[in-house]
């Protein structure tokens, strides 16, 4: 991966905690955290123009390379929560999705980010999934104006 | 259980079929219904003025009795839906959410039923539950005007 | 769907409630048991001799109808449980696989049922879903001897 | 967080890639390896005789400070993986977990790390949790002989 940092939009997902999220402690089950990045990493390409249909359409998925969390508040159930999600990086072929997830209070909850491949299924849904470059045309709809 | 059926409220709760609630199969893993009818139901309790605030302090408890689901019509990645939840039932300490999952475009998806105690944590969290009859206050609380 | 009660193989699935299948009740999270069924479903396929990979090059997959599940005691962090699966009845596309969720102290915690269609993609993964009609064949491997 | 490297005992805990695990690109949907590695840490307390009854009891939980994992292989429903883990660091109050995913073909397919503060709630559950200093005994408990 190389690069400098990325100057990007910022997309905002919008999550609440549920009761099923936490566990015995009484608090958010931490991978909860993972899927709501997961699912602020898809948002944020449909709000920038490339939507889950497309994406099936193209056999496009974004596997990923490594993800990490820190996790700076316990977040409870009925916590009403955004992650803050944009582009720190973008490499030839992969690009880190950097996510904030701030409660309604503006409490800082957690901070994460995801190393991921832009890749596709050479030959349909099912078969072995390459990584491909990322077009110009794509990394310009995550660009600041 | 007895009673007649029960003239109630209908509560609407917003979730989105995220790509990990999707299988390989390419549509919704059917335990996310039932992910989704059980936040519908606490959001419900909340619409009508008891929190998970309250719950909590209270050392309340909603354990299922049985829950099942009927599954309509295929959903996937990025579809926009509404549960529609109402009582349909209250017994003496126990009583059915009926939820409706439809879909932005007006599809009715799944079609479930909870059944439920109304319970409480005799000692503290972490204690016995056990069943507690449902307050007359509470049920005029579901109750259509 | 037709047909007399289907005299069936048991199949036997291990699983275990963890820290994070619970809820701040400290039990089980209730669609944690339609997890397991749905895992017990493919096990029980594979204990016959269909396994995921044979599936998927074969394009099935197994949507669900229905499912519903009675919950009888309380599971905890740590239960070992074992879900004892079988056929309880073969249509002509849909067949129906009861579970009953045993702990290892031979308490039976949930007893559940999935009504589900013997489906495949017409044009490889990710298109159109149909059923199929259940070949002898297959429930031949399900018929207890 | 100070000290040298901890010479750890290795836990292992068994898992397997279910349907439901798996995402629309058929292969597993990473937050499931996090789902791994707490089950596979409190695995690794109740193989050293810190079981979860006893946990429960000493109102004990170990939040997560931060975790990461490095995702190597796709895994595809039906692998069975092992989680190997070992304690990397003992801090004064937090704890470094970490953790192989190993298929049952020997491949490598995913490797992260949990920092985990040693905590208990004061005043039982659901009250504030705190932060204690790891008794030695406890850490003797991890050390490899």
């Amino acid at each position: 991966m190389s690069g400098d940092e990325f100057h990007s939009v910022v997309a905002r997902f919008a999550c609440e905690v549920q009761w099923g999220d936490c566990d015995p402690a009484g608090i958010i089950f931490y991978p909860t955290y993972f899927r709501w990045m997961d699912a602020a990493t898809w948002a944020f390409l449909d709000s920038v123009g490339y939507n889950a249909r497309r994406c099936r359409e193209e056999h496009r998925a974004m596997p990923l390379v490594s993800a990490e969390c820190q996790f700076l508040a316990p977040a409870g159930q009925g916590d009403r929560c955004e992650v803050r999600s944009r582009i720190t990086r973008f490499g030839a072929k992969s690009f880190v999705v950097s996510h904030e997830v701030v409660r309604a209070d503006g409490t800082l909850m957690a901070r994460g980010n995801e190393t991921r491949v832009w890749g596709r299924f050479v030959d349909g849904h099912g078969s072995q999934m390459k990584g491909e470059p990322i077009p110009e045309e794509l990394k310009a709809r995550f660009r600041a104006s």
